[in-house]
């Protein structure tokens, strides 16, 4: 049945989908399928719309569980100029709610410009040309990973501060939480509202109570608050590039706010107004509570624990209900929320590598969608990078906080940036207004990305301030070998022809009827036709040429002597050679293979011909066929 | 330049050695050289000649070194039943010196009846069958991985008795050791007599004057020998059973004796006389060493530690020398000879291997020298089969014991009977006389081997029993491949021909210049050329079709959907149909590749390519080409 019309479209979906298990790789599909789930069919793509009550987990988790550690970092800077100073973490605090108020601010005027999805990368391209994407988005790939590792750190600490037996296996708890978040997205857990609905709610829920309980207790009852202040001997004195540091410390609380104006579309309609109203709340929650753990540590005299056996958060929870099943519920919901978090990451990471890959600056894989309609790939790699930091900094939150956050700010600072100019050039009515705001916004986040890459340089961040640049250059180089290659293989000047002379070399280590068959195909395909023989054994050239007088004689048989019993590097040399001598025109080697019957048969040959295929994987001008022979049944 | 004749032979030893390195491997080559050293060419293969002076050195390490472990392994059995049993050991070491002299003497007349080499295999194939050939054959390769693994571990405990600290890397030295070895050999040292003559000898004068002072002191002088008993519970009675045991344990002083008659054509001519004299001398020494060894340990009551921190040759010489130099000395040079002894085993068994491969009972690899003129492959795994052992039963010689000797027993009796048949069906002078000795000497060591493997039966020796019988079905089942192979390839009724009909599918995963010179190669050797594209991402079809009907519209394209965007799987069903429209007939499947510039550039391409040539690496019938494409420079 050769095909009836130049272009045949053959739709049979069940028939494929039943051969892909089927065609020798069984066992290996089988337990891909145990743990990922078939596969799923491309046309159930499709968007899930959320409203407010479901967005609210959906987009929150990140920054709202940011405040399970924000009022930490800064307690644990402050320790270094001794107890006193702790009690600079309020005013901080209220500092860095003043630039989330920003912020916050600025960015509804995004959600509301860019209905179709405003992440920094789109922002800062459109609005300030493609470096300032580039930059935002590599900026944010670096945040992504920091995000998972930090999260699952933190998540773990709450953990071992309810079960400090735990705390030897920080760093394999930590690991475990990421392959298993990993799996779960390989399966394609599709970001439904409701698997965050519930730790989201149950966070929130709790950390109310708590902070509402703490302060009614101790504000309008009257009740004396514990005090949990031991002493500590200052190291440091109480300097502004200390104060500088808490705060960039404190930043981190606002990491993750982004998340929403990437995701207006999935917003039921109207998109932008729902999805300004979640930020909204958002907003609100974190800065209550930020500020009321601020405030209620501040009151406890809580001195934070710098080798992370007990959290701040633990601490507050612990000096409100004692070590009660109230207790034990505000860790745990700490915990799943702050893996759900890790879980935000997720979605985050492989879909903009998917979106940068498809603009040509990542390697084209990333934007491949897998069995799972997921992109594999980039969730991949997320997984890998954040355990290779988890371990690196063994799994400590307090070690990898330094990296966090400047990538965030940048971000900031760029989509602002971006919003300011498209405002200025488009002038719609209340402009100038909006400019502002976001200028603001733009200037503040601006001004904390430097404190904080100051700061916070010999900690750790200097590695970002290194990693940002590099992956930038990386997305032009790839950018570029796109570029290059789309131009040498654009179809302009092609004229198909056949050529009119043909060169096959055929690789002969001994003869049989397997060779002959190889020699056959040989003469059908090519014009000039010659054998090469590799000679190891010399005792056994004689036997050879008798048998190719007989059975061959019609194709010239080239013969090297190999007195070092290499057989790669003489066949690489005569293959140059040959080629040379009538270059441009068609080139072959032919190999013969042999298939056995049973596996272990394998064991029984040379892997010669493995090799050979090897070395001449990446050769140019040259193709590589394989004629394969084998035992009759 | 098409050669000029159809035979011809290009000899240029230095240009092709000079490019084994050149393509592209170089700092693998360049690793390589700087561990195995350069290459040798295949004409330094010669054959060092040795002296008796040499020859005993090189032969008897093996079997002298056993002496260091023989009297050890009869005391640690009889130990069982108490300290009074010990006294047994002398009569059963002189009831195994008379099995030793039995078979030396049986050995002396293989060595004159084969002077071109009488391994235990060539003897028991050429006058009982082959079947008796491949036993003797497997039991003798069973027993060079454990003459390696048990003299290692030997050699490691006599350094541990004098440096007890080490005793916690037991299985490590014995590993490092192992590989130190292996290494040695792969580079090739030919077995050079200088090479073993000096720990021979070594260790020969210093045993001869530990036992000749031990005795000398005692006896003649009268001095009362040191008391080194300490009491031991017994926990067994002292059975006939038990005695058996002891007896087979320290039969193993008798493993290496059948070096010599494998090694007869490497002596100096008269080759018979001066290999029968050095077997002479070996036997003699090792029967000096055993004896006197026993009684010093019977005079001073030595107790072995059964945990192997102290060997009993230790002992003894702590005992006669106190902690002196000389006893370090002696130490020392038992250390070196048994890892000289180890090195036995790595040149028998590649040899012995490399034998039955060409025989074609083992794969043939084992039959190629390797760089350096040595069979690498038989080499590397008898390195890994002892470090397998040795770890498995942590490098402690008294838990390997067990499984070694049953295979050297089973040998020297299928040998022995092989000389009984061969001198009874031969008739020559003095025959009856000869086949008496042989006879004797099958019948003991026959008898032993059933004593050996039942009285060790449940201490490891079934493992030999069950490995051997294996080893002999997989010599049986290699054979019935490579028979059938050869059947099948034979050159009887082939005619050439060439294929009136020729199908070419082309895979086709988008549309440019590489593709368009896949399809261009693809017209040029096939006559129903098709193009297959597997629709993954259904939006770039329509592109694909209308670049199609311009650019290459006379070849029909194939699109299969699939839905699940598996790519292997479809391609695979899509072959298997083709293939069978015209069975046959040539089929071939093109698969376009492209070649980066630059190795990071592969990361930017899908791997797709490469994993169909692997889907397709075994399927029958089907020949692959892979056609390049590239960037211009």
């Amino acid at each position: 049945m050769p095909p009836a019309s130049p272009i045949l479209c053959i739709s049979n979906a069940k028939h494929y989908r039943t051969h892909i298990t089927d065609s020798g790789v069984s066992v290996y599909a089988f337990l891909r399928r145990l743990v990922f789930g078939t596969p799923f069919p491309t046309s159930r793509v499709k968007h899930e719309r959320l409203s407010p009550l479901l967005g609210y987990p959906v987009f929150g988790a990140d920054p709202i569980s940011s405040s399970a550690y924000a009022t930490e970092e800064i307690l644990l800077t402050l320790m270094a100029a001794g107890s006193l100073a702790l009690s600079l973490c309020l005013p901080i605090t209220i500092g860095i709610v003043l630039v989330l108020v920003t912020v916050i601010i600025s960015y509804r005027q995004t959600i509301y410009a860019y209905p179709g999805g405003g992440g920094a990368y789109t922002v800062a391209k459109e609005n300030l040309g493609t470096t300032c994407g580039l930059v935002a988005a590599a900026s944010l790939l670096v945040d992504y990973v920091l995000t998972c590792a930090v999260s699952v750190s933190a998540g773990v600490a709450a953990i071992i501060s309810a079960f400090p037996t735990l705390s030897t296996h920080r760093v394999g708890l930590c690991v475990l939480f990421i392959i298993i978040i990993n799996l779960i997205n390989l399966r394609g857990v599709r970001e439904s509202g409701m698997t965050f609905a519930l730790p989201t709610y149950l966070y929130v829920g709790s950390l109310t109570t708590l902070i509402a309980v703490g302060l009614w207790k101790h504000l309008v009852l009257g009740i004396p608050p514990p005090d949990l202040s031991h002493p500590v001997t200052a190291t440091h004195a109480l300097t502004l590039w200390l104060i500088l540091r808490a705060f960039s410390g404190g930043c981190v609380a606002m990491t993750g706010t982004e998340a929403v104006s990437n995701g207006v579309p999935m917003f039921k309609p109207p998109e932008s107004k729902k999805a300004a109203k979640t930020l909204g709340w958002m907003g609100a929650t974190l800065t209550f509570f930020f500020l009321g753990l601020s405030i209620l540590a501040h009151m406890y005299h809580v001195v934070p624990v710098p080798d992370g056996d007990e959290t701040v958060v633990s601490q507050i929870a612990r000096g409100t209900f004692g070590t009660s099943w109230f207790y034990f519920l505000i860790q745990v919901t700490t915990a799943a929320l702050l893996i759900m978090a890790a879980n935000t990451a997720y979605s985050a990471f492989p879909l903009l590598s998917s979106i940068l890959a498809r603009d040509g600056v990542l390697p084209r894989q990333l934007s491949h969608l897998g069995d799972r309609l997921v992109f594999s790939n980039g969730i991949v790699i997320l997984g890998i990078l954040s355990i290779i930091l988890v371990v690196i900094f063994g799994g400590s939150t307090h070690a990898l906080i330094p990296l966090y956050a400047v990538g965030v700010f940048i971000s900031f600072t760029l989509s602002q940036g971006g919003m300011v100019r498209r405002m200025a050039l488009q002038k719609k009515k209340g402009w100038l207004f909006g400019c502002l705001l976001s200028g603001i916004g733009c200037c503040a986040t601006g001004v904390v990305s430097v404190v904080i890459a100051a700061t916070k340089f010999s900690h750790g961040a200097w590695i970002v301030v290194v990693v940002i640049p590099l992956t930038v250059y990386s997305f032009w180089r790839i950018k570029e070998h796109y570029v290059e290659l789309a131009r040498t293989l654009r179809l302009e000047e092609h004229s198909p022809r056949v050529a009119a002379h043909h060169t096959v070399v055929v690789l002969v280590p001994n003869l049989h009827r397997g060779i002959l068959a190889a020699l056959d195909y040989a003469r059908s395909i090519g014009t000039d036709v010659r054998a090469l023989h590799i000679e190891t054994e010399p005792e056994r050239t004689e036997n050879l040429i008798k048998g190719w007088e007989k059975w061959a004689e019609e194709i010239p048989l080239v013969i090297l002597e190999s007195p070092y019993r290499s057989i790669v590097g003489p066949v690489l040399d005569y293959l140059e050679e040959a080629k040379h001598e009538r270059d441009g025109e068609h080139f072959t080697v032919v190999i013969p293979e042999f298939v056995p019957k049973d596996w272990w048969e394998h064991i029984l040959h040379n892997q010669m011909g493995l090799l050979l295929k090897l070395s001449l994987l990446f050769r140019r001008d040259m193709v590589v066929t394989n004629v394969r022979y084998y035992t009759m049944e």
